[in-house]
């Protein structure tokens, strides 16, 4: 053990090598505090080469690495086990942006770098990177990409795996996959960079990447609109892309109870309460004002009932804040079940009034909470008070989420639309995903990475 | 033998097995008469099952499968060996539409329909299919997957990987995997059909796909414009992209050299000729009067020199052909050894002046076209006359692809941007691809084609 800890140290120095318990604690439990592991060590490597260091050395006695990023996963996934013998490889170190291509519109940055650090690199060269989602101060990169992260911009520009354009990645055997890219079109054999995105880990550790950027746009239009049912948000959907096509950036959905409890805890801020509100979002080149007039205008078309287009940055800012603060506001009700699914935007509709009514008949009364991005059909969907007492909800919590997924898979959907998968979820995909896929998935982990050293525990050694 | 045409056609029927050298002759040739094989026999199923049903058939007897969609693969990707064992199965009677969901823009069509036929099928849903090439009238949906297409809108839509949600594929041992899918977002596991894009049917058959539906754009204003140099066309393709945002939806280029070939053969057609010409599109919600009026005003401001834009459908199409007169027209010269590379975009005129240099250093007096997409990187690069008789410049094509792909490679490019890679490149690909990326690609087809039955003798064979 000692003389692990000295090679540890001889290759990203003895100060990058945390042992004691004080030092170590943060990088064992997950953000949502549901798992607690030990380790052995956690090592923060400063480079790439530091990083196959590692890898080598590891495979070389047979040591199981759990990548880290921003240890903002809401599923476990940068989470050790128990056993105390897997070592915590932290990317925190490794935040530089290599290298910013304004003509190409690409960003090449480390692992390590923060969603914020990325966003304001972009910005400050009058670009735009736009994934956006609430822990964007906090995750990284790596993470980002190990889960294929979407946020509140997908609808319009795509999850991380296509904004993705190249990746660095060290294999399990300390080889370094080079295959970093500017490219917008490549068809130069496999894409080899598509295994690692998404795989949350388990099949390299992602050292860096080449991200797309835009044009930063200078005019956004925001609306906050009550709509009287899900199907007519999701007529709405149609009609605002046909009518400003990609302006439509986001198109987030709240249901009643969601408005309620905003409402309740925050008295005063909601413009009105609706049988489903939207929070809509165009964004475009040119001047706010002419845009948020053709909004006004628009909407005006449409005989909208109720609804508020947002005057200034601040009026537009309040909108967005009721938004974010769905998740804080229903803490304050107990704890929920929390799902964040997907299904085919033409399905949210009749996805969320067969799901409600097969909830309401196991749990008469329980609550049930929808919010989320609509445009792109990623819902979270969160259950609580199954029982007069919620403080038993978790007895609940199987036979709630097989209700939830068996509806996600009626409707052709996903349980695990932006989240991943991590430990969290792993018995579940293997219950409904389909079997040629998930042997295929066991295929890439035995060829890659064959002593299964790379974030072991996690979904891939549960399916 | 006679055994197994009886049980191929006991799985597609009798007449859709062909053996006579006149009916399978259109199946053995390649698209630009360059490579020229023999079979077994063509087998067309009807089906994914009669696929699987073929492909379990070969499996057992250990018959080489070489699918083949519209044949009009540029580097041989689809014509058999000349062993005369292997199987071409075609895919050209699985031409179904399965399913048009307008709510959710997708469409779910079989693998043999045309990418003309899925042009149509959206169109007629007031949606757009935004990938569009040449050879839209016969390839096949199948082999726009295989190939990872391209084509005149990656700019703005992405090319075939960004453009398909899902996708069914009958594997090695026959098994299908069943991942269609309408999902925008989905972070459930591995994304394996990942794995079958640009592939080239190598790994397993694509018998149906989901893709991405736009709304279909009201308006259009399109231009010719003359500048004086690359880095200026470079430097425009960000001024658009700062302007008119996502409605830049094509920016092509061609060079002098280019625009006088046309001028020759197709006198009058051309508004004038400068050192570099742009055809630029811009489409949008809305009105094409509006956006062109937009277009005018903005090409004022900027001081241009040379320009047209087209005042009406017609004028616009007239533009258009002669971007894609740019093949034919060139054959009226005598043959050329063409390149398909992508650079990024910032690369571009660096790459254009470094490579041509090293050309005329080598083939003093030797004539380069380069024109293609230039908004998303890709240049379609074509060397002729370097010697005086043309009829032997074929002897030059490995000298001369090596100047030009040593030139991609230091500006970061690919050699294969949007055509695949086929037969033609597979030893180039060996030679400039990442080693280690190689060697991820080498495992995949032992994963996936252990007996290696799928599509043998092309570039996964030759790396």
């Amino acid at each position: 053990m000692n003389d692990l800890i000295h090679r540890l140290a001889e290759i990203v120095g003895p100060t990058h090598v945390l042992t004691q318990d004080g030092d170590t604690a943060p990088y064992l439990t997950d953000w949502r505090g549901r798992y607690h592991g030990r380790c052995v060590a956690v090592v923060a490597p400063a480079s790439t080469a530091e990083v196959a260091a590692l890898v080598r050395l590891c495979a070389a006695r047979h040591i199981a690495i759990v990548p880290q990023g921003g240890n903002t996963s809401t599923c476990g996934a940068a989470t050790p086990d128990t056993s105390g013998l897997q070592l915590v490889l932290s990317l925190a170190r490794m935040q530089g942006i290599r290298d910013i291509d304004c003509a190409n519109n690409s960003i090449t940055v480390e692992a390590g770098a923060t969603l914020a650090s990325v966003q304001t690199a972009a910005r400050e060269a009058s670009r735009l990177f736009p994934l956006s989602l609430a822990s964007e101060g906090s995750c990284q990169i790596g993470g980002n990409l190990s889960t294929n992260a979407g946020g509140l911009a997908v609808l319009r520009y795509g999850t991380m795996r296509e904004l993705c354009l190249g990746l660095e990645v060290v294999l399990a055997d300390g080889r370094v996959l080079h295959a970093l890219s500017g490219l917008r079109k490549d068809s130069s054999g496999l894409d080899v960079k598509q295994l690692f995105i998404g795989a949350e880990g388990q099949l390299g550790i992602i050292t860096a990447a080449t991200l797309k950027l835009f044009p930063l746009p200078d005019a956004s239009a925001t609306a906050w609109i009550g709509v009287d049912s899900a199907d007519t948000a999701i007529h709405w959907l149609g009609a605002l892309r046909q009518a400003f096509g990609d302006r439509l950036t986001s198109f987030e959905i709240l249901s009643e109870p969601c408005q309620r409890l905003l409402d309740k805890h925050q008295a005063g801020r909601l413009p009105f309460i609706a049988p489903w509100a939207l929070l809509i979002e165009l964004s475009d080149a040119g001047d706010s004002a002419e845009l948020g007039e053709r909004l006004t205008m628009w909407l005006a078309e449409q005989q909208m009932v109720d609804g508020v287009i947002a005057q200034s940055e601040a009026e537009r800012l309040k909108l967005w804040q009721l938004r974010e603060d769905m998740s804080e506001t229903q803490k304050k009700e107990g704890a929920s079940i929390k799902h964040d699914i997907g299904v085919p935007s033409s399905a949210i509709a009749a996805f969320i009034a067969a799901c409600g009514d097969a909830l309401q008949a196991a749990f008469p009364g329980c609550r049930i909470m929808v919010f989320g991005h609509a445009g792109d059909g990623n819902l979270h969907y969160n259950v609580s008070h199954t029982r007069t007492d919620n403080a038993a909800l978790f007895d609940d919590e199987a036979a709630v989420n097989a209700i939830v997924y068996d509806q996600v898979a009626h409707y052709g959907g996903t349980l695990a639309a932006e989240h991943g998968v991590g430990q969290l979820k792993g018995a579940w995909l293997a219950r409904y995903k389909d079997p040629v896929a998930l042997s295929i998935m066991r295929s890439m982990k035995q060829a890659l990475d064959p002593q299964g050293l790379m974030n072991p525990g996690k979904w891939l050694s549960q399916i």
